[in-house]
């Protein structure tokens, strides 16, 4: 294949690619909304009922779960744990909020 | 109701709650592996035809349409925003990574 025909289908196989990648991230979009509506309700609840916003044993059985979830997945571990504690922190900031 | 029957049905409340989390946090993991694929990919395609890993313009595009899709989904479009970051800062750091 001559570099032009190589360059056009490298830009073909990233426009694909790309369109994948845009279709995860509108399906994450939507499964997030529905977390934080989730999490919205646990902030209520925790607010009503005087508990407090953080439950670091819940926290740690979930990030032990999810990189279990994550292992299987073939995705790295540590990011998933990563990724969590970037939720909970929202979560958090949003539960306090409630509170304010 | 009592105020043992009222803290009784909180906890069960709590308890479906986390339950459509954790479902929504599988969901999440599984979705991700699926991203890190496909960028995976774009990394490797990048590398070997030494295009630059990360891409401004085309993040511009990402955040003005996650953000919008944040809108209508009912969630908050800056942390749509502020996910999308987090995702492609780990992106970018494996892109570099494979050209190490």
């Amino acid at each position: 294949m001559s570099s032009v025909d190589e360059s056009a289908r490298a830009a073909e196989i990233l426009k694909k690619l790309r369109g994948s990648i845009d279709n995860i991230d509108a399906a994450l979009v939507h499964m997030l909304a529905e977390r934080f509506k989730c999490t919205q309700a646990v902030g209520e609840l925790k607010a009503s009922h005087d508990l407090p916003p953080a439950d670091p044993l819940r926290e740690e059985q979930q990030i032990a779960r999810l990189r279990k979830l994550a292992l299987d997945a073939d995705l790295d571990p540590a990011f998933a744990e990563k990724f969590l504690n970037f939720l909970i922190e929202e979560v958090i900031r949003n539960h306090k909020a409630l509170r304010a």
